[in-house]
C-alpha cells in the first residue's frame, strides 16, 4: 500500500485524485490546498487540509501546483521523510528540496472537468536514488501502461516537443477555423481529416506523411492560396510553414 | 442505378473504386488510366482502358487525377452526355468543359493502401445546374453520412484551411519527433497527446482550446525554451507560433 497526499487544487490535481481512488494499492491519505473554496471538490474523495502544518505524514507527496509554486509548496515539505515528486513537464527535479526527491509527469492535456483514464497517458519518471524511482515507477505503473524513466533535460525536450504538437497545433486548428468561419463552412467538415492526420503517424512517420502543395514544390497552390488569405498573419505563417516543409524535402523532389 | 466511370489510376481513384464497388446502387463500368501498367490494380474491380477513344458512356464521371491534368482529361469527355465531376479542393469547377459538370470533393488525406470508409468522409458538391447537383447528391450520400453543398470559392477556402490542420500540423508533428529523436526520447510518448488534442476540438472551440506558455504570456518558459531549441527554423516557427497565440489572447489575460 502506498500513502500518497496531492497538494494542489487545479485540473491536475482533481484528475491525480480521481485516478489514484480508485487504484487498489493506494491510499489517498488527504488533499493540502491553499484555498479552502477549491478544496471542497475533493472533499468527497479523501480528507483535506489548507494549513501546511496538517499535511500527514505519507510515503509520496504529489505536487501538482503551477510551475512558478513548487519550490515554494515543496519547502513545506523538506523535513518530510516521504518522497516529494513534482508532476511538472518543465521544471527541473533539483527545485524541489526534499531529500526523497523525483518527478511524476503525466505526458496529457488535461481539460476541466473532463475525467481522464490514466491507463493510456504515459507517465514520465526521476528520482534523485534507486528507491524513489522504485516507489515513484510502482505508483505510475498502477495508473498507466506506459511509464518511461527521463531525466531533467530529456524531459524539458519533450516539454518543449509537447508545445509544437499540442499548443501550436491547435493553434492552427484555430486558423483552420477561423478560416471556415469566415466562409461559411461547416468546420465540422475537417473533423475527419484532422483525426487522421494524428492517426497516420502511428503508422508511418510523419517525415513521411507529409503530402501538400509545399510537399509537391507546387507553387502556383501556393501563391494561389497567399492570394486568397485574408489575415496577414495567416499569410505569414502560411509561407513560414510551407517553406519549413520545401526545404525539408527540396533534395528529394 | 447510377453507372460510372473513374477517370486516374492514384490513390484516391483506388480509394474511390473501392468503396463504389461495395455500393448497391452503383455499377462501376469503367476505370480510364493513360499508363496501362498503373490500370492492373483496378482489375479485379471492373474493365479498365488506357484508350480515351474505349471510354463508355455512364452517368457520371469522375475525374481523380493531379489537378494540373484535370482541364486535359475533361476534354476527352467533352462530348459525353453524363455529368462529368472532379474530386479536387483547390481546383474551380469551370475547369470542366463538359455541359453537366460538377465536382465531388472527399475531405480528407488518403494513404496509398490503407482503404478507407467513406461513410464518415464528407464530401463536398457543386454543380452547374440542379439536376447534376441531385445526381452527385445521390452518389455522395450513397457513400457517405456528411455531404456539404459548396461553391468553388469555398471549397478553396476549405482546402486551405485543410491546409492548415492537416499539411502543416502534420509539419509540426515532425518536429516533434526530431526533438524526441535528438533527445532520445520514445516519439510515442506524445500520441496520447495528439490524439487528445484532436479530439478536444470537438468538444470545444480551438479558440477556447488554446493552452501553452504563449497562452499564459509566461515568457521564462517560451524563453527557455528557445535557448533548448538546436535548429534555427524550429526557433522561428516557435516565435512565430508563440507571438500569434500572445496576440490573440493578449487583451484576455
Amino acid at each position: 500500500m502506498l500513502n500518497v497526499i496531492i497538494l494542489g487544487t487545479g485540473n491536475l490535481a482533481q484528475q491525480l485524485c480521481h485516478a489514484l481512488s480508485k487504484v487498489d494499492m493506494v491510499q489517498l491519505v488527504q488533499v493540502y490546498g491553499r484555498n479552502p473554496n477549491h478544496l471542497v471538490w475533493f472533499e468527497t474523495y479523501t480528507a483535506t487540509t489548507s494549513d501546511v502544518k496538517q499535511i500527514h505524514d505519507a510515503d509520496i507527496y504529489l505536487i501538482a501546483v503551477k510551475d512558478t509554486a513548487i519550490a515554494e509548496v515543496s519547502g513545506h515539505l523538506q523535513y518530510k521523510n516521504g518522497i516529494v515528486a513534482h508532476t511538472s513537464g518543465a521544471t527541473p527535479m533539483d527545485v524541489l528540496c526534499a531529500q526523497n526527491r523525483g518527478v511524476f509527469y503525466p505526458v496529457q492535456t488535461f481539460t476541466k472537468g473532463k475525467m481522464m483514464h490514466f491507463d493510456e497517458i504515459p507517465i514520465c519518471v526521476e528520482a534523485n536514488n534507486p528507491q524513489v524511482l522504485e516507489k515513484l515507477t510502482t505508483l505510475a505503473n498502477s495508473l498507466s501502461q506506459t511509464v518511461c524513466e527521463l531525466h531533467s533535460e530529456q524531459r524539458m525536450q519533450l516539454h518543449l516537443a509537447a508545445v509544437y504538437t499540442n499548443n501550436f497545433t491547435n493553434l492552427l486548428y484555430a486558423i483552420g477555423e477561423d478560416i471556415c468561419l469566415r466562409n461559411n463552412i461547416p468546420f465540422e467538415l475537417l473533423y475527419p481529416l484532422i483525426d487522421e492526420t494524428a492517426a497516420k503517424i502511428k503508422r508511418m512517420s510523419p517525415s513521411e506523411a507529409q503530402t501538400g502543395p509545399a510537399r509537391r514544390g507546387d507553387s502556383t497552390s501556393m501563391d494561389q492560396h497567399l492570394k486568397i488569405l485574408s489575415e496577414p498573419q495567416q499569410q505569414e505563417i502560411y509561407t513560414l510553414l510551407s517553406n519549413a516543409i520545401k526545404a525539408k524535402y527540396e533534395e528529394k523532389l
